[in-house]
């Protein structure tokens, strides 16, 4: 195993770290959890992801990679080890059974009933380390998992691609594309990891999307979220939102309040919808996150991506604040989170 | 001297960047320069900025301050010191009668009448180095000069201010503040070092605008820009960008091409008006550099900060790149040039 890459405790949080965006998506009810076991030397010999529910936690995954090599090293995962007999058995066990003599993780189990695994491991004599790298985890695989253990409601993040200037399109409509490629690439693997989809009747009527997550080469990607139309107008049905890549639902009604209640049991709702959806959402303050696609042109028009949010005036402004800015190709993707 | 820091090439080179950033805006013809002087141990000894016409360039001022320990020691110039008799003798002379064994400089002198000082220098046995953090003097204080150079018109800056939605105020009309505090003290550090700054008299008869460069404590900043107000509306003479704080001209017409042949001979010229007589400048591809601070809020409504920009479909787009992405405070400061 000599030729194993060594890593400190940050560096292999950050691959465990790279595990949980992998499986993002495909672990419902579990959190999507990664784990990175390092022998005595701090050599990685095992890494893993959570597998789907009723299937191993990542730790487990991880620890079966390593094949025995654990013993005296290191398991490094992204939430605190469970202590509680679910579908499978406490990781707390797998970890202990194969010897580790250290457990770091980055963000502590808010759920009471799983809680308390950093607890039995140090009392087992196993050094516990407690929030290495927390800020990529709360902000990256755990966020949607998170808010929800926190708050009991779905996640919902508002994505829209823009010019600088706002437009969501330009004079004549025409809209195809404002970013790029490499932005729409971006979009596509963030549809894969999320649960549902939703987009108001208007845009079912006006671009008739089919709404899947497409690998770059065009095919559908292996994991498909639930497309959801809200709103009062009929759609044909011929809408392409209606095919087979995916299943959909219809609810017929644009109250944010009633739409979040139909997906209350989903963690991570990606709003995709036009002006009129993404202001009835903005007014109703259930958008946890926004991610701007903003790409460096200007259309000017009257094609605008955000219409009345219910701001009369500068005092009553909707105040985010940005949380990371990331250029992706030649345009930058901005995330805000409420203020 | 022993206390004096011991800087690298590029990290000299960055702090003569600094230099020249503050005589930005009071070198007129001459460009903003800004030098270092290192001795035989890399130890700082002197820097220096241009002086304003007529005084000395900014190696003259450096080794000025140097006062003898240049001798077997470095120049590190952030543009090819100049090798002619103008008001002032040639640098090169002075950095030769100094004894400098090295000269460093980021930025080659596009001007042939002063161009060849490095090949002087090199003749005389000075070692000479080019190109040392050319990018953050190119982008940096030479940006504007160095355009002049290239095209003979001035460097045209349209700055704004806008939410993330692309609104210049709320629906009712109110805008004080978008952005915030740390984001206004960075524009009134560009008027500054701007020569112009250019609004309609549409913003004139709306805001009522001083258009002075303030500290951040309100006193009117040493150097104040020339005023300049463009269009075809009456403006009143109690208008306060008329008061006595800077000098100011009135152009009776807002066509972008006769606005530029009154300002032909200044460098750095800025745009503050509002969407018509941005839209004007964007429509005639008249603008060199576009500055949109950026502030994390929706406002929605009416009243968008770009609005007509000749684009009748997407495939015409006005197509931008990212230069340089900057959080100031709260906010973000986005610097786009022509794609």
């Amino acid at each position: 195993m000599s030729s194993n890459p060594v890593l400190d405790d940050e560096a292999a949080m950050l691959l465990a770290v790279e595990q949980a965006e992998k499986v993002k998506g495909a672990t419902y009810p579990n959190p999507p959890v990664g784990a990175v076991i390092l022998d005595a030397e701090h050599r990685v010999v095992g890494v893993g992801g959570t597998e789907p529910a009723g299937y191993a936690h990542a730790e487990v995954v991880a620890l079966r990679r390593a094949a025995g090599l654990a013993a005296g090293g290191t398991a490094v995962v992204t939430l605190e080890p469970c202590d509680h007999h679910g579908k499978t058995p406490p990781c707390t066990e797998a970890l202990l059974a194969a010897g580790v003599a250290r457990v770091v993780y980055a963000v502590a189990d808010p759920n009471p009933v799983a809680a308390d695994g950093a607890a039995r491991l140090a009392a087992a004599g196993v050094e516990v380390v407690a929030g290495v790298q927390a800020d990529a985890v709360t902000t990256g695989p755990l966020r949607e998992w998170l808010h929800r253990q926190r708050t009991g409601r779905p996640h919902v993040t508002w994505k829209y691609a823009t010019s600088i200037d706002g437009r969501s399109a330009a004079a004549d409509g025409s809209s195809q594309w404002i970013t790029s490629e490499a932005a729409r690439a971006d979009l596509h693997r963030r549809r894969a990891s999320a649960e549902a989809i939703v987009v108001g009747t208007g845009t079912v009527l006006v671009d008739d999307p089919t709404l899947t997550a497409r690998l770059p080469d065009g095919a559908l990607a292996d994991r498909q979220p639930l497309r959801v139309v809200v709103g009062e107008r009929e759609i044909s049905a011929d809408a392409k939102v209606l095919n087979d890549d995916s299943r959909t639902m219809v609810i017929r009604t644009h109250d944010p309040a009633e739409v979040l209640r139909a997906l209350s049991d989903r963690t991570d709702v990606l709003i995709e919808g036009g002006p009129t959806l993404a202001g009835a959402f903005l007014r109703a303050g259930a958008i946890d996150r926004i991610l701007a696609y903003v790409a460096p042109i200007l259309l000017g028009g009257p094609v605008t991506a955000v219409d009345d949010v219910g701001v009369p005036s500068i005092g009553r402004a909707l105040r985010w604040r940005y949380d990371s800015v990331q250029p992706i190709g030649p345009d930058l993707l901005l995330s805000l989170v409420p203020n």
